[in-house]
């Protein structure tokens, strides 16, 4: 094995990219444009380089970067968790798009914490991120807005691009991308759903307010319910957030308090639904002989409890991020971008028709 | 608002950690201490550093950090991705261990493609994460090893540190810290179990040799007959990988050749189990009425689809590697670990006995 230079006890000097160039019998120029990331090369060619790279414990340094012209190498996301499926499945797009780039895929997760969200904003910059995606469910406040106002300008500063998924826009001072799917719609049609087989009394399950996910969901199921002429009872919207633990605690302390006076479910998403099933077959109670249900995102377990659901093109949110802030890195001058993504339903076999005069 | 000192047009000196510490009202020691993530400090203080950082857009850069002496600030973990329930939880356990220590959490996703991940590895060395936890199934041949012999040995280098995670050890050799699980212990326990109803002919789905977590979890069931004198039928091992779309397949293949010649199917994660347990469901056979099932992980979908399975300590792996990787980061000179942790069986309702004398 090549013994490398950077090893304990007597000093060298540290590899360069010249060395890296000459063990793998290419010129600078080639290796420079693997490293870097800007595809496509020969898979022979990279092999050899990065054989070589390997070997000579080679370690870009940003100023080797800078002195190459080479474009910065890696996409970020900050999440939440990655245990939640929704923002697996939107790193997952992210991934999958920095792959087909060239670039690598950097995930940071915050736990929720707003001071460990800005440390890893920073680091991403730091590394010369090309993007920042951040992801999902907020408090749609001025702390939030001034927040996300100032990630956007300090990473355009550098030459990055904060991408907001999943998201309302900031307005258009920001310089920030926006990649939206169509909450509300979506709960309009699966709403519509189980109006339309008859059902009156639909129980929502996950109302949080102040967060955008819930509030532009309920407002969806709202709006339908009014379309349709049914009377709005705010005593069938029950508080929680969007766990599988939550829903299966909102369907217990509902049938604590007395027999069911729904004959449907809306789940604010699947794993809402997979906690109130489970609840409501604790109380002897099957989807959907006895209760409808319907969920929202089509992630797991949807398919496993066969859920009729809204389909968010969870990967799809992740790529179109990718693309567009790449995109806008090639021209700055272009106008920050606000994109809107369409959801649809999934039907499987969580919904009966019952008799419209019912409820 | 205030602005900030990097923005586009003219150019201003940068933002040091003096201007943070005198624009919060602290030492600079205090800023230091906060940004290294050299926990606690007061939160108060905290927020006031923390509110200083944002307005002045401070980045502490890697040199400021080796002036203050702070160590470094962040813990990574590389897995092929994130949609992974496996991976996910063990990143999830990162993320806890590391948001305990003061320290962030960054996750690289490379989609299985070992240059990404070697790519991957050396950003986060450059960036002078602490630790870098590699996860999960891998073909342990000798050119892997090397690989990981490479990274080992130039994460040291760098003061930093390899941790493999679910994944068997180097040899004393090579400084990487190893975090196992026990997977042959829980495939001998859960084929006891069903050997235990009766079950003769049990059906082994995920066969993939040459990988570490199917060869251990396969050897376990081999084991497992061979105790409770049951003879080993090669063609009851099928050939796939960890996907639930792979456990479909592999029972309608199985079904389409002929009736099934099974009493109990044991599938090698519980993705799989529910990708066969449709595959079962539509071919007319149910779980566990005409089939019993178990599965290994205890991650979603189990719970949702009552699955008997194996309890895998994905977050305990996680915030196991986190915690030996920082200790052993305050001391040099110890010698690198090799743990193992346990695994039990989670008995839902996926298994009826039958009489031995069937199969």
């Amino acid at each position: 094995m090549v013994r490398r230079a950077a090893s304990e006890g007597g000093e060298r000097r540290p590899t360069t990219i010249r060395d890296v160039a000459a063990h793998a019998g290419v010129s600078v120029a080639t290796v420079s444009r693997i490293l870097s990331g800007s595809y496509p090369s020969a898979p022979a060619t990279r092999s050899k380089v990065m054989k070589a790279v390997r070997e000579l414990d080679y370690v870009a340094n940003a100023n080797a970067r800078n002195l190459a012209g080479a474009s910065s190498r890696s996409v970020a996301i900050i999440v939440n968790s990655v245990v939640s499926p929704h923002y697996a499945h939107v790193a997952q797009g992210v991934q999958a798009q920095a792959a087909l780039e060239g670039k690598l895929c950097i995930v940071g997760t915050t736990g929720g914490d707003p001071e460990r969200e800005l440390a890893t904003v920073q680091l991403m910059r730091q590394e010369h991120a090309e993007c920042v995606i951040l992801v999902g469910n907020v408090v749609n406040n001025d702390a939030y807005r001034e927040r996300m106002a100032d990630y956007a300008r300090a990473l355009a500063a550098a030459g990055s691009q904060l991408v907001l998924c999943g998201r309302p826009t900031l307005g258009p001072d920001v310089p920030a991308l926006v990649v939206e799917y169509d909450n509300t719609g979506g709960a309009y049609a699966i709403t519509s759903h189980l109006l339309s087989a008859g059902h009156r009394r639909i129980l929502f399950l996950g109302r949080h307010e102040g967060y955008t996910t819930s509030d532009s969901r309920i407002t969806g199921y709202r709006n339908a319910l009014a379309d349709h002429r049914v009377p709005h009872d705010p005593g069938l919207e029950a508080d929680g957030t969007m766990e599988r633990s939550e829903g299966y605690r909102m369907i217990r302390e509902r049938l604590a308090a007395g027999p069911p006076d729904f004959t449907a479910v809306f789940a604010g998403n699947d794993l809402i639904a997979a906690g109130a099933r489970q609840a409501l077959r604790e109380h002897g109670l099957r989807v959907p002989d006895d209760v409808s249900m319907v969920g929202f995102d089509d992630l797991p377990p949807a398919a496993d409890i066969d859920l009729t659901t809204v389909h968010v093109p969870h990967e799809e949110l992740g790529r179109t991020a990718v693309r567009l802030a790449l995109e806008r890195g090639q021209d700055k001058a272009a106008p920050a971008q606000h994109v809107l993504l369409g959801t649809h339903i999934i039907v499987r076999d969580s919904v009966r028709p019952i008799r419209p005069d019912l409820g």
